[in-house]
């Protein structure tokens, strides 16, 4: 049977990190590739113990169905989760998820038809394009800057798609350690994008998933905080600061969008599981999730400056790198002309992987960059990984005839 | 800020169960609503136990993301609950899911396009109208009968569609114990589906959240096993047969299918939580999944005698109802003229609550139905719920002049 798939399903392409994915099983490879939070830091033996507490306390109600828009008891510890990290939100501003890519697709579903325009960084999350292009909408990338998306590049653009009757329906970014590129929003562009999306009428999404990782520097009052809620559709998850096998998230916004996202949810999985969300509930309740966020930052801290020391040791001066204060990567860029899809295999049998440039951009540029991940592996796999990753590179570079100083513009030079 | 939704959201209405569950968790009202198992069932203690097994043997793997088509182990493990209950599958043959809504879900963005025609059941589950139907895809029901969707009226209309150039893409059926009829289709009507949709080129999806809970009467080959799995997506979850609370189910399908629903899952949520998957393995080769059904079909056996002897005793000879031989619901039917709408606040006010039978229809009909769940309340709220429906019912119809005994059609006369 010739089966006809939905023009959806057409849309949809694999992504590159899933497939990638199966490399940090595989033993021999270090993987820079994932996303992966270090998992000497899980709490096996406290989970095992909270979930004694709550099937004795409250089986009956965690192993039933709950609300869709989430149990009350983990509700009020996101409010309390956010309140230690200067953030507000009441209940009803509150929309548990199963994980923040599923914050993605909600949005997808519930805000954007084919041909609809949104705005998004270039570089930016793949999981968001993917989630987003499903759609058919069609997204314009701004190239990042040291000091996250320029607020002239825009402005410009907002003005051109209304211009052109086809204004922004939103405005996607990841202002703290950005994945994949670990810039930062400065508080100036912030204000300044809060301002045009105002003026444009354009809704603002926050992807957060990586705020409270922050090493060095001082944290930035999030979108959501400096617009008061107005306009901003905060996307949040525990898969990063603690860990993803429960896929726990959450979305802030007004309450009436959070109460048409609900009604997308009721179609897409009814509710996210309860006997998750009393576990992770008293694991903030008690205090815990507070004291593992500081040693994943400690942790992370050292392993960041484990990688870009190992990079500045082994790299070839035409190679560059950002220095995030925070979250969990940073991106590389080789000179122009350089694959690093082409390189891949070669680097998998030299035992390390990454993930390549491209699917990060939606406008298909990116193919000389690459992005690594520091917080999976061990300081002693970052430093033979790197090493190993400079040999691919150097290899690589010197064959094609790219290893000469190259002016690289963009990221690569900021810090 | 005036925000526009799309129009898959302006597809999407909320469902009445889910508004409905809130009377769930109210003092005072029995309900009739949900499709909620008995909590009695729920092995709390077991759970705990082998959290802190898992924990202890494999927890940093149960706390990291895992691959998207499903956690290897629990794959297995559902390989070997199928074979408990007469089925075969591969393990590429199978898709985890967060809940089998998630299955809806997938099909729907993998399948539908705006205006693809589908055929259902009339009454269908709901949730399944709503995943459907926010693709914009046209369904048409086709009234059930005392031994399922009548294969007659099937052909005619994938005949008629195929004629007017709008093939049908796929015949959702839920065979064993429908929701919300409880009704079975009977061998006869499952080959001649299983014939006439592979003359037509047309998928059928079979939804079997129910067909391990059967109290009386022999088991049912599934479609999935009639078909040898050509051209059947069949949907399975755990939340009937165990519990609801971790929201795990799969989908069975050819290993094509399986690949592209693979592919729009990494778009919607990554992965299902690695963890509940890690747990529910070990209570499936622990042996404990077959004792816990066993349990729940001798209770639900009494559940349901209880509710058929409650309905017997207490309802006027105009209302009729069916008598299903498993799963968690029945379906009841008033005169014509009815309007089981119209009664819900005097039912909530007299201390009971059911789910009307609009929603359940594609179609809009089905005013005068309702469907009960018998699994959740115990027997002493069944006798005391249906005595209140009863009250209710009879001084609705009186007030109505619809207190004579009528000739019903469809459904209500079977047994």
């Amino acid at each position: 049977m010739e089966i006809k798939y939905s023009s959806c399903s057409s849309r949809t392409s694999s992504s590159e990190i899933r497939e990638l994915l199966r490399y940090t099983r595989m033993k021999g490879v270090i993987s820079f590739a994932g996303g992966l939070p270090d998992s000497s830091l899980f709490p096996t033996g406290q989970i095992a113990r909270i979930t004694k507490d709550v099937m004795e306390e409250k089986g009956l109600l965690a192993l039933q169905y709950g609300p869709t828009p989430g149990e009350p008891e983990f509700v009020e510890s996101l409010i309390h989760h956010m309140h230690n990290f200067d953030e507000v939100a009441t209940s009803d501003q509150i929309l548990v998820t199963s994980s923040s890519q599923q914050g993605l697709d909600l949005l997808s579903l519930a805000l954007l038809d084919p041909g609809d325009e949104i705005v998004m960084e270039l570089p930016s999350y793949l999981g968001a394009i993917q989630a987003f292009g499903r759609s058919g909408a069609r997204m314009t990338g701004i190239q990042l800057g040291a000091a996250g998306m320029p607020s002239g590049e825009l402005e410009e653009l907002l003005r051109r798609k209304k211009d052109n009757g086809t204004p922004v329906k939103f405005i996607y970014v990841i202002p703290d350690f950005q994945n994949p590129s670990g810039v930062v929003m400065s508080l100036e562009n912030r204000m300044r994008l809060l301002d045009i999306a105002a003026r444009y009428d354009t809704l603002v999404v926050e992807d957060s998933p990586y705020r409270e990782i922050r090493f060095t520097g001082t944290t930035m009052p999030s979108l959501w905080t400096l617009a008061n809620g107005e306009g901003v559709i905060q996307l949040k998850t525990f898969s990063k600061m603690l860990f993803p096998g429960m896929r726990l998230g959450w979305i802030v916004a007004a309450k009436e969008i959070i109460t048409k996202l609900a009604l997308m949810k009721q179609s897409v999985d009814l509710c996210t599981p309860t006997f998750n969300q009393l576990i992770i509930a008293r694991y903030i309740n008690e205090g815990l999730m507070k004291a593992t966020i500081e040693r994943a930052v400690e942790l992370y801290r050292q392993k960041s400056a484990c990688m870009i020391a190992a990079l500045e040791k082994n790299m070839p001066p035409y190679v560059r790198f950002t220095r995030p204060e925070g979250g969990m990567f940073l991106w590389v860029t080789l000179p122009e002309g350089a694959d690093t899809k082409e390189m891949v295999e070669e680097a998998a049998a030299n035992g390390v992987v990454y993930v390549t440039g491209r699917p990060f951009h939606c406008n298909g540029e990116g193919s000389n960059n690459m992005r690594l991940n520091y917080s999976y592996p061990s300081t002693e796999q970052i430093e033979t990984g790197i090493a190993r990753l400079a040999v691919t590179i150097r290899n690589y570079c010197e064959a094609k005839g790219l290893n000469h100083q190259n002016e690289i513009a963009g990221l690569a030079v900021q810090n």
